[in-house]
């Protein structure tokens, strides 16, 4: 249970959920759901989930996959088949897709009348250890990632692992990077448990897969609940994202997997964190390797400057009042958000972690 | 002060209140602003706004004006103005003009990087009255009145009545609706205060105006503080709206302005209520007879059949899984929330309410 008082919310993590059709029903309080989902993942499951439904009325609104659809067009969309199927102010979203389905669908749910009900079933790792939790909703705008959004609350998570045998090999690294973020934040033992079971990780074992999950859902619930609107605590979560960001948007949405900016990111957090002296050699050094063990990148795109990286930063939400706070690491485990840094600390990093 | 315990917030009524500099740099939190108006308010009263913001870094946003525009896309305009200042999460969003400015420019606000401050100066009765109070934001979908939005509360209100004085007289009755409703909702008293003072009113006499707005808002915010979200008591604050919506909708929106089909669906909610036997004929007479003082019109457009109104009544928010409720009256000042009544009690009102 995600703790926010009256609105907690149970997140159920294991195999073979979808198909318990009781999980889904006794979350939906009203006669009538909307699920959304995308063009790759409605062939996989969405006829489980309608199953699910049983003789509860309902539709289906399927979107083009892709962060770069992740925009007030695309959105646009899901009003016009709530609108046109005429679903009323008790009615419930169902998100079943990765990070791109939930972002929207949820910002769907809390925009359309002022807010309907909303169930997230994440079927991508990414989304099933991260973007499920802690209520962040929204989409991009063509100046800046995910900066028309709200925040809120699904009623219920149903995380499948099963759902995790269809994912893309380069999607289950970009899992693991936010995965490997909640050890690096605040938890050292989880980060030696990742380095000694990477590889099972990767070869999908669900027991592993599923104990990495509740850990990182755990934690992120623990600082959500601790700091729900993101003013202290909740600006940790953002470890490796403020660079992460900068890459995907120079990039251009969609080159990049979301985590595997952050793996990157994290990297180049590591480093300068290390060049100011606030982190070890050889902390920087585990870092480095586990995010290549994960095979994710691990520095930033040879094509992107210094200069780049420093405009597209300052546009980021983490900027407040013209004061760049960014998410460094006094050692695994030990991250702080700081705006203790001078501008050749920065620059200096990022010179050492862009890719040759 | 509306009472929503931590997110209470103070709403200044008077003269000359633009042009008071602290009273709306005191509750601008963070280094910037943007102040969203449009075309018709801009050159009245953005420069004094303006200079009430001294050297505090502020930029504009010009919306063109009327109900038409309040949608997703010219919505995208504020958002731009925004990102392209580079605002950030701490800027606060200023909407100076009637309601559509201050829906758009409140749902910019709350959705803007999840949600920057807010500060409503309403330039029309009826935003003075109405819309600036109660924290409901949003835009219009082609299906849909009002159907994408949220419930997003501003720092303060600055209701300055000078603003009146260039206000059309069409508009003046408009906002005169949303007055009369508080009084059939709860306060027979203002009713007959009402009664006695419409000419007053009509003729802008600011002390009455002044008194006017204060009941009115200070009855909203009762409403409101009681049922934040709209799940009982709150619906009292449709009264006439169910019946209006579909006026406006019908007619395509901007043909009639909101405060009149609020004043026609009043009276048709009162038809409706005394041929149920609800009502005496004496107060069902009160009632059109003091809106049609407002110059307000007391039937339904000629141009709509029963059968419309029906169809689009039932796309209204208030339906809820399928039943419609409605606001009737059981009296002056008495008013209540009800689905008790039949399809031939609905239908009869209608025909009798629309205009030969």
């Amino acid at each position: 249970m995600v703790d926010l008082g009256e609105r907690s919310y149970p997140i159920y993590i294991g195999e073979s959920l979808l198909g318990q059709t009781e999980l889904l029903q006794q979350h939906i309080p009203g006669k009538s759901a909307l699920i959304v989902s995308n063009e790759t993942v409605a062939p996989l499951y969405l006829e489980k989930t309608r199953a699910m439904l049983g003789g509860l009325r309902h539709e289906a609104v399927i979107l083009p996959d892709g962060e770069k659809y992740k925009n007030l067009e695309v959105l646009n969309r899901i009003y016009d088949s709530l609108l046109r199927n005429r679903f009323d102010r008790n009615t419930t979203v169902i998100a079943l897709g990765g990070g791109v389905v939930g972002d929207m669908a949820g910002f769907a749910a809390a925009s359309y009348q002022r807010g309907v009900h909303l169930i997230q079933i994440p079927t991508t790792l990414l989304s099933q250890v991260d973007s499920s939790v802690g209520g962040k909703t929204g989409v991009n705008h063509p100046l800046g990632k995910n900066m028309i959004g709200a925040f809120y609350q699904p009623r219920a998570v149903i995380a499948d692992t099963d759902t995790l045998d269809t994912l893309p090999q380069r999607e289950l690294s970009a899992g693991i990077a936010e995965i490997i973020k909640y050890g690096l934040i605040c938890n050292a033992d989880f980060f030696s448990w990742l380095e000694d079971n990477m590889s099972l990780l990767l070869a999908r074992d669900k027991t592993a897969l599923a104990y990495a999950i509740e850990v990182s859902c755990r934690t992120k619930a623990e600082v959500v609940a601790a700091d729900e609107r993101e003013s202290g605590k909740r600006a940790l979560l953002n470890l490796g994202h403020t660079f992460g960001h900068a890459i995907e948007n120079g990039m251009g949405y969609g080159v990049w997997l979301h985590g595997e900016a952050v793996g990157a990111g994290m990297c180049m957090a590591a480093i300068m964190s290390n060049q100011m002296g606030w982190m070890s050699d050889e902390e920087t050094e585990r870092t480095i390797k586990l995010v290549e063990q994960a095979k994710l990148p691990t520095k930033a795109p040879p094509s992107m400057s210094a200069e780049q990286f420093i405009n597209l930063m300052s546009v980021d939400k983490k900027v407040l009042d013209g004061v760049m706070r960014l998410v460094l690491m006094k050692g695994i485990g030990n991250s702080v958000v700081t705006s203790d840094y001078s501008p050749e600390d920065l620059n200096r990093a990022l010179q050492q972690s862009i890719a040759a």
